[in-house]
Order: C-alpha cells, then structure tokens, then sequence
C-alpha cells in the first residue's frame, strides 16, 4: 500500500554541532521508497550514513556557525508487509537462535530485562506458545499503563514504567521489549510514520522474534500495524532516536504527518483467536 | 609475547538449559591462537558461534537433562598488542566518526551515559585531548573508587558506582565507559584473561576510540594492559558476559590462569608525559 | 498471654564506636513486661533511651576501645492484643485525620508511596472499606512476592520489591506500608518478636490506621499476629532497625526466640468474611 | 527585624478533596508573629493543626464540591535569629546526642544518607570540626550543582542530585541534609520565606544539629540567612511541603513576597575564617 509521509523539523544551533536524523524511511524489501525528498535550509552538507546491520538510514549534519536550520522530509513508500500466521509456531529456543539476534536477547539501557524476571515470568511464563506470551504482555500493558503526554522524559525506562504506569508510545515499546527479553525472546525497537496517529507525531512500537521473524506489537494500541512507513529499529531508543544531537541544539518544531495513498482501508488488529502477526522484516 | 590461558567452569542444571560462555581466546590481526583445546565432560555438544562483528568468539552448549558439567579451555596466544601514540592525535568529532562506532556512543543497560552527561563534562570537559580526558577520568575513578569483592552484583551499574564508590573490575569499566560516551568519545567494555592478576580470575576494563584506534584503559590498574588475552568486547557486561545462562543452572566452581610463556617482562603503563596507549585491535 | 523472648547479639567493634539498639519488648497498655535482664559482656554502661513519641525502647551503648561484646537480652511479657471489629469501620479522611498521624502518610526512605501512587490506586482504589483495602493489599503481597531470604539488602525498598517481587519479612512491610500510604492510608513499621517463626529471628510486619486505630497486617502470613511482642514502631526500617551502627562495627552472631508460656493456643488469621483485625496500640 | 511575608495560591478542585497547607510563618521564641491574616476565597473552614513537634503550622482545607479556591496569607514577623559561635564547638558524637534529634540522623525519603556514606566520607571525613565539615559540603554543592528551573520534580532526591548535578533550592537542600546525616550529624529540612530571593518564591535550605544547636546552612547561596522567616521543619520535604494535595488537586498560581520593614540591612554570610553560624532555633 501507498503511503506518502512527511516530517518537518527546526533547530536552534548556538555552537558548532552534530545532528544524527533517523526520519528516512528504511529501504528494504518490504518497502520501496518510491520518491523522495531531504531540504535543509539554509543549506548544510547532508551526509548518509547505514547503520552496521542496515537497519537505520541515518542523515548526519554538521552545522559550524550559530543558525537555525529547518530540515524538510518527504516521501512516498509502497509497503508490502507481511502477514505472519503462528498458529503451528515453531518455539525456538536459545539454543536454535541465530547469533545475530543475541543482542536482543539481553537488557539494554531502557529495557532492563535482569531486573524484570520474575515480574514477566511470574505473570506470563505459563503461556506455551511465544506468540501467545507477547500478545498477552501487549495487553497487559494496553490495560495497565496510561498513555499521557508529558508523563515521562528522556531518561524514562522500563523499569519505572511497570510501577508508575503511565507513559508515551516510547515506554510502552520499552516495557514490551524488556517483559519479551525477560521472557527469552528476542526483541527489539521500532521507529515509523503511522497512519491514523493522532496526534500526528513519529510513532513507536515494538518487534518481537517468533519463528525466526520479527513480528510486530504495539501495546499502545493506536494504529493499525499494516500501515507503518519504517524508519529503523535498534535495541531501544538510545540506539533509534530520531535525533542524536552533540553539542548545544534545541528543537524548537516537529511536525509529522502520514497519508494513505489509496482508497482501500483495511486495517489489521492483534486477535489472539486469529495467530497472526504482521512483519515488516 | 607469549602467554598460556586456561579456565574451568563447573554448572550444575537442574532442568534443561543452555550455556553460552565466552571465555575463548579472540582470533585477530593483533593475536594469534597458537593452541587451543576446549573440554566438555560429560560430552556435550558445543557449538562455536561467531557475534556479528566478530569481537567474541561464543560456545553454545544445549544440556538437555540434569547434571553437573565441566567445561575446561587452555589456549596458548600470542599477543601483538600495539603502542598507540598520542602525542599528536586528531581529535575525531562525531562529524568524521565512523557509523560503525555510533554504538558505543549511546547509553547502554550498565552504562547510562545519558544520565553522566553534567558530572563528566564538569570535571573533564575543559580538557582539550580525548587521550587526556579519558587518562583523567581513569586517575579519577581509580583513586575515587574502592577495589571492595562482594560490593556489588550483576545488576550494577555506572550510575550507582558513581555514587557508591565501591566496585569490581566490571564496575570500574562500567563507570569508565559511561563517563567517555558523556564526553562523545565511544568507548566499550573489553575482557579478557590478565597476566599478574590476583587473585586470579576474568578481568574487565576498557577501551575508548581515540582517532580512529580502540584504546585500552584500565581504572583497577591492576594489570599491566600489554599482558592481556583478548576474549572479546561488547557495549557493556550484557554483551559480553562470560556466562549467559538460560535455564536452571547455578556455577559451582571457576578457575582461571594466565602464564606468561617468555622471560622478558616489559610492562607497559599509562602515563601522562608519555600520551602513550596499548591497543588490541 | 505470656510470651518469652531472648534475644542474643555478639558484635566485633575495631574503634571506638555507638551502638543502638532496639530489641526491647515495649511497655504499653496493651503488654506488660513481667521480668526482664540485659547482660552485656564485658560490661559496657547500657543507657535507656525513649524515643520522642514512646514507641521504641532504645539502649545505647558507647564501647571506646577494640573488642568484641555479647548482648543478651531475656523477658516474660504479657501481651493484651485487641481484637478490632471492621464490620462497621467509619471511613476516616484526611480531613478528619489527627495530625499526629500525618509522619505515616508521607513517603519514607524505603517505603516511596509517591512512586506508588498509580499502581496502588489501580489496584486497588475501587475497594469502598479501607480495611478491605488493605486485606487486600496483603493478600496481593503474599501471593506476588517470594520470601527469599539473601535476595535483599538493606538498601532495598518498597520501589525495588513492586517489581523484583521478591524479599524478607522487612521488604513486605515495606511494600504493604507503601501501598497503604499510596492509598491515603497511614501506616508504620512493626518490629517484635514472634511466636512460631521459624527460622527465630526478629520479625516485621505493618500497622495500618483504620478508624483511629493502628491495626496489625502481615503480608508474609508465617506467624499469628496475636502471638506478638511489640518492639516498636517506626516510619519504615530506618526508624526502627534492630541495631543502629556508628563506628567500625560488625555482626559476628544474632540468636532470637520467643516462646509460649501457656498451654492454650487460639491463633488469630485474618479472613475477609469476618472483617476483624488485631491491634497492639 | 521586622519583615512582611506573603502568599497567594490558587488551587482548581475538580473533586472532593483535602489540602494541607504549610505556609504559616512559625511562631516561636526566636520568631514573633506580631500581625498575620488567612483569606480564602470562596469560604472554606480553615483548621490549623500543630504538628507533632511543633515545627510546623499546617492549615487543612476540606473542599466537598468542585471549585477554584485562592488562599491569601500575610504576616509581619519580628525575626530573632541567633548568632551562633563554633570556633570552640563541642564535637557532640551520637554517644551523646539527645535522642529527639535521632529521626534526622536515619535517611528519609529524599535524603538516602546510607547511600552516599562513602561518597560523604571521602570527600568530608578527615575534616575534624563538625562545624567545617557542614560548612565545606555546602560549598561543595555550591560550586558542583547547578541551579536550574523545571531540571527535577517531585520525586528527585539527593542520590539523583549528587550525580546529576542540577535541581533546584529544595534539591540542594536535600542533598545537603543527605551528606550531613552520612557523616553522623542530625540534619531537617527549613522552609521559610527569604528577603531578596529572585524571583520570589518560597525557599528551602537545611539545619545541622552542632553542639546542641540547630544551625541553618544554604547551599544555594541565593539568600543572607539572618533574613528568613522560619514556616517550618522536618525531615525532608516529604514532611514540610508546602501544601500536601489529596484529592484532584491543581496548583493554578503561586506568588510569594517576603519586604525588610526596616532599613538597616546587615546581611550574615558564611565565611570559613569566621566559625559563626545562624540559629532559629
């Protein structure tokens, strides 16, 4: 499906600085970026940079004087995720997976699985199949946890977010991640455009590795996953921020916003009768 | 220079479970694996993986019923460790970094840098040379910091270090670590098996990216840093545990040894009026 | 009923140094002390203290010089525990609330009630009867966190058990305290001695303020709480610790017991269906 | 001196609900309230309690319907601040010490004192006077900690603050109780208003307990001492907010005054040479 997405964002420079955009979205074989556009005005040497495993296009700038810049970023993408059916999974276990996937298997920064163990085992260890505990962790998060704008700040994590229960699309993809890591399945971040976000803003959710794919879950519950545009993943969101900036930066604007290019809607939902999933791997 | 290497682990599992240990010798340009030889009793198939970048050499072992396993690994190595100078060094801006180093540049689970941003900019950011800031904020950790067994546990971090002022090898490398990325230098955790070290047993420091070379620093200063066998580097101790276990398993018993192989002992140690550094890489 | 208790300690002091304890059997209305002896060896001047509010007995001891003393503390009490009928609990508000009472509505160093806010209310906040609310609480507590003896130290609060969900008998009063609090429900520390803990040790469990009475809760469930002798009384463990250090001191042994000097035996358990407490005020 | 203190304070009350407001000036032997008013508009009963200890003057508002209260308080002050002299201070040790001074040795909520006792006792310990030893902390903090608006909230306590290095007047004052109490001196909370604070608003500072005294300290450094009006004390801001909210409660509007009536203006400063302190005690 065609969706065309756009970001705007300002910043004020006020010395010699670095930024590192994650706003592309990814080129992969289940996306094709049709068309596309980056303005950055004035203008500034706008460098790509792919991320080791190519799972980020990151756009790095480097501004020497005082200014204040405006990046503008268009693009129209055709999106050909995947529906997963899990109702014969195979559960594979630590001992079967793949290397490359290890790194998503232990706590980082803001998901700090080692300290939620018990918590997540205790509450969803029971389950047999690794699709059935993910998609009951995402429901106890949608229920548990409030979704409130400004309740959270950048230094927020997993750990507090079980107990204060209140937070924004970021620490709801973190407590996902950690419950899913403490839990011995890999998973990992995931940044895109979504359609039907309101209001409009870069959106955040979560993959988790069933059967050897990663497959898609958002406790937030505010979109339908089958019309993401993907910019990246990473382990959490210090490794797929939108903006990494060094030096003294503030933003002073964001304005996102996604579009359906089509007149066909159909929208997929989780449902644990069905077992199935969406991938965008 | 020559050195002999070996560790025994013992596990007891009480229900089936997987080991993945990291406690081979690294093959690289800067170390050659003269010998090696890994015993598993009773006979356990052990998997040799490789992580993605290549920086540890893993041992998967699946143990499907209960009992008591020893794993026993010597290995004889020759390290070319390399004398880094950096009595001229270019100072690397995020501007020229290399997208391959972006990792080790954001906060990890043991190194919340993010959280360290105010602390090592006030103590270390009027330094000009990265070489200085980080020898300097090595000195720091290293009188500041008591070397206290049984102080901490696997759930410490940098973050608590600095305030706790009580640690292990890990902890110190943690706070090492996290105080470079702070600064905008990357930097990673390193282990390895250390010459003179006693008691015997692992160690951990670590390395920080100083115009474009990984350069090892040791806060414990309990080692000549020429005199190591390379296991492997990662983000922090999540990556580059010695053991993750996934099941019932608890560790009965570890040993560890590191022979020099040669007469000759030139240890070398850091020293301000030399701006001199060893490197692995 | 008639309760004796010992307690001995043995401590290694290394330089001069104060020692307070809190091991005696209060002197209240609700228990009488019969018979009671404090032998310290080798002699130290042993001064009683009464902390401002009555609800602790402390002994101070000044040692001045390297050695190792024994405490030895031994007492027959009486112990008038009331039972506390809740069928027809008035539901007092803050703004009904003596100020005296304030202290244990606040957060404390190990009970972060303000953290707990939203957990608690979540869970529990529907229930109309504060005293149902806080069986409630109690049952959550014993049924979710493990009694785990070595898995806490004493830095471990309220905010760390919510999610580790495990702990001693300290690390449930916390918690259950926390919740209380979270819930706009004064509560304190209870210290005491108990009648069929096994293994003997100090005990602590929690008073909740219902209807202008201080009334008992144990989330652990190990001991009747009608078997009690009440040390006393605190904001959390802070308050109330058995022993509080100043100097180069350590534990070398600590032996309790506590024993029934009656022939009759009529536990107290707690039952939602019959809405009674027991009470020590 | 005389000084004419003010606040108004505009609270919306979407439910019933409870304020307690701790914004009477105290009245005390070195602290005459000669005038005082209390408006609140529209009419609520005001009750004033005493707590406990007297430190503090709380007012509890009831507000049974749904409504926008404003709150005005004026009061002139006769303020007889003592000047305190320590160059011959009796070094009181907790052998000594009264033990109504014990609950501000123990850590609270905000002051996690047993946290930082190595940190505390590095940096202070060889410091022989306790006088010294508050007096340099203070300037330790002064000259690490940044002030800055909206850099912590509610639930920041001095472990955050002694690591992230900026916070406001309370988070200075909490960190500095923090240390005091990690070096065994008794340590509370002050809130009072403060004559040339910009911009106005209400200011929190700490007392160490020295040679019996309550002696006032200021991290901030904002204010001459000499020029407070005293509101209360406690053992962190968990006890002496300035208003304690039960209910849906929101802060609308605070203004604070606090005017010399007198000419004269003899500020008192700290000055190490001096060994004088400032005492309302």
């Amino acid at each position: 499906m065609k969706l065309e997405v756009s970001s705007e964002l300002k910043y004020r420079i006020t010395s010699p600085a670095t930024l590192i955009l994650n706003i592309h979205a990814l080129r992969s074989r289940k996306q094709t970026v049709l068309e596309e556009s980056l303005l950055i005005e004035p203008y500034v040497k706008a460098e790509e940079l792919t991320s080791e495993h190519g799972e980020n296009r990151l756009i790095r700038l480097e501004v020497l004087k005082e200014e204040e810049i405006s990046i503008s970023y268009k693009a129209v993408v055709d999106n050909f995720y995947k529906e997963t059916d899990h109702s014969n999974e195979v559960q594979v276990s630590v001992a079967q997976l793949d290397a490359s996937v290890f790194p998503y298997l232990y706590p980082s920064r803001y998901c700090q699985s080692d300290k939620l163990f018990r918590f997540a085992n205790n509450k969803f260890g029971r389950i047999k199949s690794n699709y059935l505990k993910v998609l009951s962790l995402t429901d106890w998060i949608h229920s548990h946890v409030e979704y409130l704008s400004g309740s959270t700040n950048s230094q927020t994590s997993a750990y507090d977010t079980v107990t204060e229960l209140a937070g924004v699309c970021r620490d709801f993809a973190h407590l996902g991640i950690a419950l899913c890591r403490a839990l011995t399945i890999p998973a990992r971040y995931f940044t895109g455009y979504a359609y039907k976000l309101y209001p409009q803003d870069f959106h955040a959710c979560f993959e988790a590795y069933l059967g050897n794919e990663w497959v898609l879950f958002d406790a937030t519950k505010l979109v339908p996953l089958n019309y993401l545009v993907k910019i990246g993943t990473g382990r959490d969101a210090a490794d797929s921020a939108v903006a990494s900036l060094f030096g003294n930066i503030s933003c002073e604007f964001i304005n996102v916003s996604c579009k359906l290019m089509e007149d066909a809607f159909e929208p997929f939902y989780y449902d644990a009768a069905q077992l199935k999933g969406v991938s965008y791997q």
